[in-house]
């Protein structure tokens, strides 16, 4: 095969199609074949990622595809789904052998991570354009879904978010020069962007726990707000807590006055919480649950989360009234001037 | 909304959210939700549509929803496959509503015709590129998967094609410029490239009739060399039987000596015939079938072909001995000049 010009076909033999394990029939047909387990429903999603939009022409194509595929896991654990399969659609502009294995070694680490398992996909030339839909299970119980949906949250709910929440943003600010951090607080939230944690192993345990659950993706504010617009319902969110949920607060204070801030109108330079308050609440790129529970659910919260290994912070509550509130720890309204991420603003 | 800028999620809103019906959960959570029929397996298809490579900049947009989806359907058929639901992934360069309103048109005119649903997929800014997921159901019988698979070619088998091949390149080289035309011939040849008919409705009647299929979209010779080697046999084709398989045949057999054929070392120019030949063997972006059934099912196909209203060629035989022969009406070896078509390549 060395002299050989690589072709469509032997791209996918040689990167991508691996045995079939739980799948019917995996790459290498016309289509794959899935075999839902009886009782179950098939969750799906797909996310695309597209180049000088959602990564740097230069990122590790290890972590690239690590992210490709956790961006989209992250979407079934947000549905409390178990993830069982996925395609792939790449567009490439030239077969780079290097790269394509760097690519398929991130990809596959965590697809096997999570039991997930390529089935088919196609590959083309174009700019160089990731696309995958993945598929997860979700029980079917006395014919009622066992899905986290977005449309279930309710008045007098808590409000909580997984993890921690905008140090990918603060990272992005730092690769596109806006913003300096020191060589080790970067290094840390540089893995929050290139390297995100899908949190199925929650997403899974908050199912019967959780009354909805959505992705962090564009946001805390705008992906909170699809929840409240399905559940018809408001919130307000504790400041004094979000802004603690920056793994980077420590430095990010600690520096006050030193740290030089991004320019844009969503981040407001007033102080530093303020600071830490937009990249928490409009940062992006977290792939953070966010999801509401009744009061009486509290310590199965706390359950899920141990049972998971993922700190959960409860921030807030769910109200009638429409629309989201921010409020400081006196109880006294914060203006809501931060915007979130938008792939067409 | 006049005034406003068209985000992400208005787009999915106003172009591609519609209420859901046969899937549980349509557009508008993490995830959707499907619950295939009990005893049925879900079929799975992706392909990606690059601009430049699959379609050209200027190409009328409600063609191109039209053949995003119908390159997805055409591997639907090729298994045998209902069409049920698909997602459609869509990175746009700018937001023009011109455009996604006539993309969107011909997009939901052919998932209505096939009772295709769009349930997810995600908006993004970056080089017009479209990704679609697709799937469908296929029985399951005593265990048995009754999808059509590349793998089930025997010896003594028949092998036949649907539909007409090789006018969707004759009119790509008309747009290329490198072949001309007149306008009728061109037209008829231009909509086989830009909205060609998956044959989803044969496919659904060739199941427990055919042994193998595949749908013929990089070139009837490297397609069916799919299903030679996916079946461990070999293949001899009738090129006689196959020359008259493009639609443009009497056009280009009747201008002899002045037709401008193509130059490149996969269309040798030698005969008319030889030129007819060239487009049916390596043509690419046919969608038709090819399949192979036993001669005891001769009436079957037929029966098959006349309940879809779809032409269907008897064109050459599986045989034990590996790899593909090309015959003349006398018996005699034709020489397989012909290269299929590879996105690599």
């Amino acid at each position: 095969m060395a002299n050989k010009k690589v072709g469509e076909f032997d791209l996918i033999e040689r990167y991508f199609k691996r045995p079939a394990r739980q799948s019917v029939l995996g790459v290498g047909d016309d289509c794959a074949l899935i075999q839902p387990t009886p009782g179950t429903q098939l969750a799906i999603s797909s996310d695309m990622l597209v180049q000088g939009r959602h990564f740097f022409a230069d990122v590790d194509p290890c972590t690239l595809g690590h992210k490709a595929l956790a961006v989209n896991l992250s979407d079934l654990a947000a549905c409390g789904a178990k993830p069982l399969a996925f395609t792939l659609a790449l567009a490439l502009p030239h077969v780079d052998e290097i790269w394509l294995a760097a690519f398929s070694k991130g990809l596959f680490a965590l697809a096997d991570a999570h039991g997930c398992e390529l089935i088919g996909g196609d590959t083309t030339q174009g700019p160089l354009n990731i696309c995958i839909t993945v598929f997860g299970e979700v029980p079917v119980v006395n014919g009622r879904t066992q899905a986290l949906l977005r449309s279930g949250a309710k008045t007098g709910d808590d409000l909580y978010v997984s993890g921690t929440l905008g140090d990918a943003r603060l990272a992005l600010d730092v690769l596109r020069g806006t913003v300096s951090l020191p060589p080790e607080v970067f290094a840390q939230a540089r893995a929050r962007l290139e390297t995100p944690t899908p949190r199925v192993a929650l997403g899974l345990a908050l199912r019967g726990v959780a009354s909805a659950a959505i992705d962090v993706s564009d946001g805390l504010l705008g992906d909170l707000g699809h929840v409240l617009i399905a559940s018809g319902v408001g919130a307000v969110i504790d400041t004094q807590i979000a802004t603690q949920l920056i793994a980077a607060r420590a430095y990010l204070t600690r520096a006050n006055g030193q740290f030089d801030t991004p320019n844009g109108p969503q981040l407001p330079r007033q102080t530093d919480l303020q600071t830490c308050l937009a990249y928490v609440l409009a940062g992006g790129d977290d792939y953070e649950l966010a999801f509401t529970a009744s009061p009486g659910q509290r310590d199965a919260v706390q359950a899920a989360a141990r049972a998971s290994n993922t700190p959960v912070t409860r921030i807030g509550q769910i109200e009638t009234s429409p629309g989201l509130r921010l409020m400081d720890a006196q109880g006294h309204a914060v203006a809501n001037t931060f915007k979130s991420f938008d792939h067409f603003a």
